[in-house]
């Protein structure tokens, strides 16, 4: 997978998209819950040919040291390749596109094939006073990759591709050397033909790479089993204008503010990462998701903070709430998965038990390892799910989940052709906090669909579980009526949830990055003085914001905060 | 404990030190390894009435600011508070303190007991353009607590030992937020007594602030379960320049660079830390840290590396080298305990078996949890033990370990009474490196005992183990003669020490900080670019150097980093 088979306007790769045919239940869901009919057709973005490009302004020096550093043939002014590394793939990203409205495109795109090859680049883009953005697989949905709206400086979009090799693995520390734009299914299976994984598998899994992984702090589906990108991540190599820094690859150090964690989730502002070497495992003799059912989503919550806190240490937790349990039935697209769930003798069942079906949640635990551990694990966290009056439900939900796992990103797609925006919004909080941060979001992002006046649906699950907390998980569609500009009621949806997170004591985002989606909410989270922090670490080491300005912090956003004196009020 | 009780000129209480008296075997193996009959008396320090202390110099302004502050009966300028706070106890510090020579003292001693009184402090120094030094149990051992030599500003010790309460508890979460200045068994006894504990334990445990392992990125004795100081800390309140950092307590976030883990290992660079949101446990039902005999150091390396790598998880992992296993049976004070491995018996079984018993190692690995989880967990451990030949003996080892954990600091006092220095350097590095690093630091340090023709004596353990690696922890002593300068010939160790560490590819400290002691390793540690970036951090956070300055990062080591182009060579 290259950016170059990427769709320009949408998610993924062009031969696929998402379709409700062979999902009978899909279509009557849609119609119900959002009052839209998606089987009439849709109607995709404007054609490329009707696109404006701007012509690129590419100074001569600029462009002669380019072809110097990494040669001519890989350096590209072409209209696609320009618009394809425009932006990511964001909801807001998606239906700017779908419009043509393409915003400030890079003015080059570059592939270099070597450290020293992007070393020589990002010389030449601090000698020219250029802007670089490093580009991994494009698919940040927080707005991290586009430039400036005005830059008026060049700007310079990296195309990591290139370096896309394992180049070691250290099987008794467990360690893999690997070039940073290796993209998830290429990674794993370079890992996989000596036995090994990396276990990262985030939505975006087939179309990113381990060097936005690392740029943007994400999370995968069996992180509670191999630890978020921010645990895997042990060496790095960055290019950076004061040089390549090297963090050692040891397995924990006391050398000050940790390096390392300011290059993960630095999104391109202190440099360009060339290579990591990251945590692997042997890949599990068994694996095993399982699906269960829980009366309520309290039920279902609880029953994944008591886990947390036992001695069971599963490799995938999740619980969707009513919402979603409801949507993930009404994608069955085999009509004999779930039937057990579905069937007439269960509900039965569940109802002389006293459930109520409409609230009842489905939830997948997964283990993995021996056959031995699987047992254990399997029996430890069933104690739990029973005392919370749980049921299994076999291995059917977790077969599905693993088949279309990372399909659902390409929905998106599918609703915005019919007219309806749909997205996520996620973050993690102490377990205590987590029934509150539920309650906030789903009451400020109903009452944005209400304040709006149109349909909308908001479902959540829990996953990645932690010793203290979790992540909330929510996607929020609406259906506003044509007249209406889908994009700023969608805006105002999503900063509804948002903003309900910050006032909660959640987090602006659990694995998403902040770029410049996210990044408004940013001083609420980490309070003015984290902000003037980063703002010092940033301005100090890219003093003339030649690196992807504009990301996590905002220029203007904490003008004056050196003034402020010390206040203790909380 | 307060720090008006610890010796001002060695380590821990007034009322405790360490004697040979008791443990038959230790001054025999003094005499033979170090040439050093330690039956004889040795000489203390010069007697604090003979220290010339210079006389403290504090501004009216400035003195006036600090009582309304923290009210003038918490501000101190007694000679005896100002020289416990004058640096830490490192070997260094130890030898100049018994010598009289003080450094640059500490102009007043001031202890908020509010985070306000905190600010206030903080917003006086940086108007009367004073130094501002954190203190917490003063245990620091790689100096991070003095002022620079010939400082012309005043220079004010925040001793935080007022703040040391446990606000509360959040159950659900396993969280609870602390006052910063709690010494660890006035925490573990207020987390306690409601059943939780926090499962930090450092050697200096009993010496030591929740707030000084935070700002050194400590490491505790069952970190394997309970994690380092960087995972029990998730939220923070820090008093900084630009107001209160207030970062929140979430399992994980994607909010850019970590601000969290600025603040770890920051050694009062950024700011003040007044309170920290750790997470806790349930007190486990049993626990159980068992004793192990490996055949050489190379086996029992391999079996923590294979646990590491295994679906076990054991609390403790320790294995002791050859020399550190002679001076752990020397140590002995109940001639009954480790008796299985000293019998005659024991000794014949295993010169049948073929082992060498100068080459035999000790080892400790403790379970914690329910029962079957303890047992569950040595079974697996034990699998592991009998494939590399190990053997099991008994609880006795551990028995001691837990007895004597926190006694061992106070053999430095002793030794040096009698002219021995003695100190400890560790690093960590991934376990395919570890038995080179070994290697090398032992050939750096016997060479630095040959060069100068000194008796020394060098051992090891391994602890910490983590996926990737596990730390190193050496402990050495010299007898150089009394015409020698003990400093001096410390120093020649030491630094061979350090410099095989990072020479090696391992790190300069695993958890015992910079400080201004290894601060001349941190570029070969981190590299340039990573000494400019916190350079960037400290200098932007706190523009005019008044927050501890000259640790981690000295004032003058990256002068033109910034004007270096980067270089890709490897």
């Amino acid at each position: 997978m290259t950016p170059a088979t990427m769709k320009w306007w949408g998610w993924g790769a062009e031969d696929v998209s998402f379709s409700h045919e062979g999902k009978p239940e899909l279509a009557p869901f849609i119609e119900r819950v959002l009052g839209l009919d998606v089987r009439r057709p849709g109607s995709g973005a404007v054609t490329f040919d009707d696109l404006e490009v701007p012509t690129p302004e590419l100074p001569m020096g600029l462009s002669a040291d380019l072809d110097a550093a990494v040669g001519p043939e890989q350096v590209s002014t072409d209209d696609r390749d320009r618009v394809a590394h425009g932006r990511g793939k964001s909801l807001t990203d998606l239906i700017r596109q779908r419009r043509g409205d393409l915003g400030r495109l890079p003015d080059v795109v570059v592939r270099p094939g070597t450290e020293d090859e992007v070393a020589a680049v990002l010389t030449a883009a601090l000698e020219e006073d250029a802007v670089l953005i490093p580009f991994g697989g494009g698919s940040s949905i927080s707005g991290s990759l586009e430039a400036e709206a005005g830059e008026p400086r060049p700007v310079i979009s990296m195309d990591m591709v290139r370096l896309n090799r394992v180049l070691e693995i250290d099987p008794a520390s467990q360690l893999a050397c690997v070039q940073a734009g290796v993209f998830g299914p290429d990674l794993e299976r370079q890992l996989g033909s000596q036995g090994w994984t990396c276990g990262h598998f985030p939505d975006s899994f087939t179309h990113s790479t381990l060097g936005g992984w690392i740029a943007t702090r994400s999370s995968g589906m069996q992180s509670d089993r191999y630890g978020d990108i921010a645990e895997i991540t042990r060496g790095l190599r960055v290019v950076t204008p004061s040089g390549v820094l090297v963090v050692r690859p040891v397995p924990s150090t006391s050398t000050g503010p940790s390096v390392r964690e300011m290059v993960l989730g630095s999104e391109g502002r202190l440099g360009v990462i060339t290579e990591a070497t990251i945590q692997v495992r042997r890949v599990p003799p068994e694996r095993k998701i399982l699906g269960y059912l829980f009366p309520t989503w309290a039920a279902g919550m609880a029953v994944m903070r008591d886990i947390a806190a036992s001695e069971a240490s599963p490799s995938v937790t999740r619980v969707s709430d009513a919402p979603e349990t409801a949507f993930s039935f009404a994608m069955r697209d085999d009509p004999n998965l779930l039937d057990r769930a579905k069937s007439k003798g269960l509900q039965a069942f569940l109802r002389r038990k006293g459930w109520d079906l409409e609230a009842m949640c489905l939830s997948l635990i997964g283990y993995e390892g021996s056959a031995d551990h699987v047992a254990g694990q399997r029996k430890l966290s069933q104690r739990i799910v029973k005392r919370h009056g749980g049921l299994c439900i076999g291995s059917s939900p977790g077969r599905l989940y693993d088949q279309k796992k990372f399909d659902t990103p390409y929905i998106r797609d599918f609703l915005l052709d019919r007219g309806a925006p749909a997205d996520v919004s996620e973050t993690s909080a102490p377990w205590s906090e987590l029934p509150t941060v539920y309650d906030n979001v789903m009451a400020a992002g109903h009452g944005a669909f209400h304040r709006l006046g149109v349909p909308g649906y908001l479902m959540c699950h829990l996953s990645h579980s932690y010793h203290s907390g979790a992540c909330l998980y929510f996607t929020f569609a609406l259906n506003p009526p044509d007249e209406r500009d889908a994009l700023e009621d969608y805006g105002v949806v999503k900063r509804a949830i948002q903003q309900a997170f910050v006032d909660s004591g959640a987090t602006l985002s659990h694995h998403h990055a902040v770029g410049t989606e996210h990044a408004q909410w940013l001083e609420e989270d980490i309070s003015s003085p984290g902000v003037a922090m980063l703002r010092a670490l940033f301005d100090g080491t890219d003093p003339g914001a030649n690196l992807n300005p504009g990301k996590i912090v905002a220029a203007d956003s904490l003008a004056g905060a050196r003034e402020r004196i010390p206040g203790a009020s909380r």
